[in-house]
């Protein structure tokens, strides 16, 4: 016989008073919502992708997956110019943050990120019982002023660089990233989930950087969110340290397989990329052209502020009311903004209307 | 510009010092091997579970998964007798045990286990820098001796009790688990990945013990390793601690179907466990019958020792080159048996073939 408070009392005292991470909302199939409120892919996987998926499916699901997701890693490898020892697959790109916090970060360490960026980075350092230091991320008008933006002077064990950005879409340039490992001293991990939608990787740096670790991820580009696939990119002595501390079979078989034919169609993944950019851009002009504050986007969303820094609200909720679920933080001096994912053709031209009968009072 | 020696000076260096688990190995597909060392079904999953899978493979792969397997989490609840919240599901069981780690146990915390048992406990600890007591675990001739075996008597965070146990595969009676948890005040983490080979469960004891946990996996018994999916069953407030600590999108869309279809299809599950069950007793007779030590196993496994206790190794050489693999623990103690997975009838046929000629001189 046991109590609840007697087990609850040997929950870690730093979980017990921890609030989650809390992922977009994902509405259940009966509700008929355009989703543009997680940055998902509108288009489907490649053609490839779902025929190697369906010819993997047999027998032999009954065995474990391969550990180090080994083919995976060398076609990655010939992809992008590395070693396969270069490269780590993970569950998702989640995983592989929460891996290298793993790695490198013990209690009482520091951890560093822009504020906004992707809002896990402190969930998983409260985790780790480590200290945070936010950086305020400005908001900019031009691409021009992002090199300009001085490199956040700090030390810590690791610093989280959303690139492009998230919500705000902006990219950082190379040169930038190149900056920022001169001066900071620690773990440089550019998040580059959104930049198969952007122009420049911090991929050059790697070879002159050990304390560079990137992290892809084959949610967004690859419309594979559904099946859990990121990646680090490191140096290889850095990415076995990390291998260590992952689970034996972190990747599933059809994940890997399903990676690897999105790896393969090339075409696919480049004729889809630059649909979504060609939406993305005419997204920006558009909700500028209704009025609203839009930041140049790297990305597959934008990140769209009323002019006059008044709630959103509103708008996201006449949004949702029309059948178009964005994403609104409440918090975090970004309750002026919306984040909105590139949709496909149809969906962008049925959210330009609904806007538009919201801003001129339809 | 930075140093090699500077990236790696940042890892944690309980990491950089720790050996990583290893896992059995996994041949190449070209080795034909019979591969009976990391007890995998050798059967495939069921038909419904492969058709589950065809039908789901389409665009939706673009969305992310649902957060907590809603459908999945619900089927499970109403299979076992639990609620939804009781339920937690996870990339294989694996993940879950590390979940369960990152939950309760923090720096400097103790973490107890029999020795041997799962060797994946021991390496979660270092990587919380927990202390660990390892508690030896004798060897029985016969099931009554379990239920006689001492309680531990120990102040630890939580306790691992794999049951059945790996490698030694007998399993702990419910009442036995019921006077651990009388006794010790910590959590006591029941590991079920091989239960349904076995009897009993703990499962009974989950109403009136919020500090009981139970594991689950679908590789062993569901024919799914390659799927990677596991379960937690516990308390729902207890649950509810260490779902805060997952990764948001832990379970991708494909494992959740092929789980809920597999947990759909009794039938197919009951009748490939009892075909295990039945060769287990018959591969556990004749390797008595060649002379080997066989401990009562209620897993998909059996440990076969020497009678004199000299190395089982070249045993594990000599099976190897006649295409069988299994598993050879060289350290903790095991060197003299082998962890054997159950195969099929055939299999298992042709492994006696292969040991009679060996014990025989053949």
């Amino acid at each position: 016989m046991s109590t609840l408070d007697e087990a609850l009392a040997l929950v870690r005292g730093t979980v017990r008073s921890m609030t989650a991470y809390v992922p977009g909302l994902q509405p259940s199939p009966g509700q008929r919502l355009v989703k543009l409120n997680t940055n998902e892919n509108p288009y489907p996987p490649s053609a490839r992708v779902l025929e190697a998926l369906r010819s993997a499916i047999d027998g032999s699901l009954r065995l474990y997956p391969s550990p180090d997701a080994a083919a995976l890693r060398g076609l990655a490898a010939s992809r992008y110019g590395l070693s396969a020892q270069q490269i780590m697959c993970g569950n998702g790109s989640d995983e592989i943050l929460a891996l290298i916090m793993r790695a490198f970060v013990d209690e009482g360490d520091t951890v560093a990120f822009f504020q906004p960026s992707y809002s896990l980075y402190p969930v998983l350092a409260t985790m780790s019982r480590a200290r945070t230091v936010s950086v305020p991320l400005p908001r900019v008008r031009h691409e021009e002023e992002i090199q300009r933006l001085p490199v956040p002077s700090l030390r810590a064990k690791i610093f989280f660089l959303t690139t492009p950005n998230s919500p705000y879409g902006y990219a950082f340039p190379p040169e930038w990233t190149d900056k920022l490992l001169g001066s900071f001293r620690g773990i440089v991990v550019a998040d580059e989930a959104y930049v198969d939608f952007a122009d420049h990787s911090s991929l050059p740096l790697l070879a002159r950087n050990p304390r560079l670790l990137i992290v892809r991820s084959m949610s967004k580009s690859s419309s594979l969110a559904g099946m859990r696939v990121g990646f680090a990119f490191g140096h290889e002595d850095v990415i076995a340290q990390i291998m260590k501390v992952k689970d034996s079979y972190n990747v599933s078989r059809l994940a890997q397989v399903a990676a690897y034919a999105s790896l393969e169609d090339e075409q696919y993944a480049k004729e889809t990329r630059n649909r979504i950019v060609a939406t993305r851009e005419r997204l920006t002009e558009c909700l500028r052209g209704l009025g609203l504050t839009v930041m140049p986007s790297r990305a597959n969303f934008v990140f769209a502020a009323t002019v006059d820094g008044s709630s959103a609200r509103p708008l996201y909720e006449s949004l949702l009311s029309r059948g178009f679920l964005v994403r609104h933080f409440a918090s975090d001096g970004l309750s002026d903004g919306l984040r909105i994912s590139v949709g496909t053709d149809e969906q962008t031209d049925a959210l330009f209307d609904s806007i538009r009968g919201e801003t001129h009072g339809g």
